[in-house]
């Protein structure tokens, strides 16, 4: 890998400009915190996008030169474009990496790619979590110990309504008494996608430098090796096929594709 | 499993309308056909629904009382209204199967579940196609032998742009010389999807006797023994927690979840 | 499904002879406080085999009329002959169902079939255990509700190393603060694979109502619509195929199936 | 990736002592025909070992410092003794990548890891094979265009019964009208494996860019980035516990690990 992960880091931005909680945790907003982490990791070039920019500060040449996007929302996920949501699921199948982050579960995107509900209990209750690493071989779970410890962090639930991941990664354990799938992946058309749980907007989560290890590690690794625009061609034979019988006849009707 | 399976056969229904060869195979519509088969094999009560009926002939009251809802659609997935897709996605998560056939791999309700494009290589040159059995044990497998053999086909071949399936049931070889997963299934929510390859208009498909009963093995496997929906409750501690520290402060912020 | 499921109930059955906890809670063994609850719930039909027994009370006729065998071992793995687990492992793959319990995760026949250690972390304090239901439409999981709690029970954590199971049914939560994937299934030829958690020796696990509802939906669950042997046959095309070039042979060399 | 990848390519290398077929066309045998070919590719440092060695050409020095091992193997399964099968699967487990090829779908150490007959339909009629890419995006795919075509192979034909791939990355179609399942991965403990299905001893098979393209594919993407030994610690809790009550009692009872 000679070139650096060109990373986009999306996020929605809104609390860090009314809460002053929020705002004292993370001054310059949640992107430019992660952005820090990962540019001081290395080999990354980061770029980010907020809610409240034009066209939420994405476009078709942005995600191009984007080879894996964070996604962080909210308490506003419902103000995102559907334009914005079909251009982001196109790139994803294209090869585009995507990460995405804690209350992101509920983000159109995330669910556009997933087809379900992507629910889940919560409480705020500044609670004990220990995420254990279930893949400690896994290039996302490279440089860490048997689990990391938050202290105080907002809690989320089982039944966690996603398609069975194609690697679970990491499992909360909650002091308040639940268990969650906090680290899961999964492969959409030609893009990888991770799902981080912690990041809640009022504990200082992405100052631990175990979950910014965790962030860098996606990074490298939803990186595609290529881009591909796959399509739906009319295609001729490879072997010699005999003529069909008179009265099987081709009707020439069109699919509709128009949903592409 | 002492109560008929409750089926609603969903045909888009327009070449029977217009193509002669397609109302020659299928004078009452490929639903028709399809009742009369599962029928004809028992366990089974149907319904049928078109897409010029209105609401495209169904209804909250129709799907909450839909075992399986069986889908056909070709040359007019754009006309679906996006409030129906919606209204079946929900009852897909919430315990309802869906059984998709053949051109159905484009349609609307198909890509939201599954994330992705679903697209694929095709030709219309009525050649052999052999369905090889990957999971004799499976229950769509039951009383079939090792493979099914169609004289003519339309020909599906891969890439196809899918999720992993959860089972990989049929592979097909086609006499031109490509492959295809002809037989997927998928978990979403609290549903079983099945995916079915066969069944082009313009060859009698749905008349085959193995064909049949894969589409009735389907009706009896993708049938719930529950339904749920999912919501997403802020929910009590089962432990006792430790008061956080004072300037760990919870923020009270709502999530948005008005795309529920 | 009319006929009962045959259920073979095999146990090492060590402990209860020489350990009066174990003895006082499993009095005729925990195979037998197996057997009445699985009978008292309905259509199944019990026999049970033990270590000490000849051939560890199993044969051929007994697994070939066995539909589900469950599984409880620990201190005595090693004692059960390789002939046995060759063979129970051949009517797995045929279809016969497998129930994994406990600390058979460490049995030769769990092993065989997984292909991995099945290694984890463990520890002997009565704490609470707390499983949580992530697939309640499963049919493992019919008639529970969000969780199971254990108020005394010895604590199993991550890495499990299993292979990624199929479905992931239930997470556990320690009170020492661990989790675990308690409830997993695997295909494995034509047989269905649990595997479950909960039921040490000491404790009264099998006692419980609702780990005794799990137990009797995985034997129905894990019971075979069909039994089948696999081969390696030598077979004809089914097209015409051309003369290989005069420099192409056929060496006719045998492959090596003794294993088989 | 600095350091070249080690591999070790095991070769049965029978026939290529006694088949004057097998000797044109490998005449220093298959592992140095591979050996020439992933050099040639670079990045890679090869060794190799054969049956006919003092243990089988393999020990645990050369396993420690093997990152993926490739196996050859037809005619002799049943000689390889069982004690480096479980010397291998240790490594595997502990991170060392595995590449089976062709006829090692019957090897002992193949089948020990995926715990199936792995059993399938064969021909040999050398006829076509055309292996269809599925995921073109996988890194064992770069390079690739739609498909590989061989004009003269040995067919191998479904149901192969292995436990469902955790990727599958090609699908075969064979002239005779038959269809396999060619190129699968698994993760295994720490290993990953890739079964790749072309090289049957009596076709050039390995003299074929695609195909050796797609073994440095698989060399490349088989390293390990660590191994770990995993084991099955007693653990003490994270968290205060209570104490039991005065009747749950701890048997101190040892769990029989001797299979480790």
């Amino acid at each position: 890998m000679s070139n650096p992960v060109r990373v986009t880091i999306w996020n929605e931005a809104r609390h860090e400009k009314s809460n002053p909680t929020v705002q004292k945790i993370y001054p310059h907003g949640i992107h430019h915190t992660i952005s820090e982490a990962l540019t001081q990791l290395g080999h990354v070039h980061i770029r980010t996008a907020t809610l409240d920019e034009e066209n939420h500060g994405l476009s078709e040449d942005i995600l191009t030169n984007t080879d894996v996007l964070f996604w962080w929302g909210h308490c506003a996920h419902g103000e995102v474009n559907d334009d914005t949501v079909d251009m982001v699921q196109r790139h994803v199948l294209e090869g585009m990496g995507l990460v995405v982050l804690h209350s992101g579960h509920f983000s159109k995107i995330f669910r556009r790619l997933l087809g379900t509900n992507c629910s889940l209990k919560w409480r705020e209750a500044a609670e004990k979590e220990r995420l254990w690493v279930i893949e400690p071989s896994h290039p996302i779970c490279a440089g860490l110990g048997e689990y990391i410890e938050l202290p105080h962090t907002e809690m989320y639930g089982e039944r966690f309504d996603i398609p069975t991941p194609d690697e679970l990664l990491f499992i909360s354990w909650f002091a308040g008494g639940e268990v969650f799938r906090s680290g899961c992946t999964w492969r959409r058309g030609h893009g990888k996608i991770f799902y981080f749980r912690p990041g809640h907007e009022t504990y200082p989560i992405y100052h631990n430098p175990e979950i910014q290890k965790v962030l860098h590690n996606a990074a490298l690794w939803a990186a595609p090796s290529m881009r591909k625009r796959d399509s739906c061609p009319n295609t001729q034979p490879f072997e010699a096929l005999p003529p069909p019988p008179a009265d099987i006849v081709s009707a020439g009707i069109q699919q509709d594709a128009s949903q592409l």
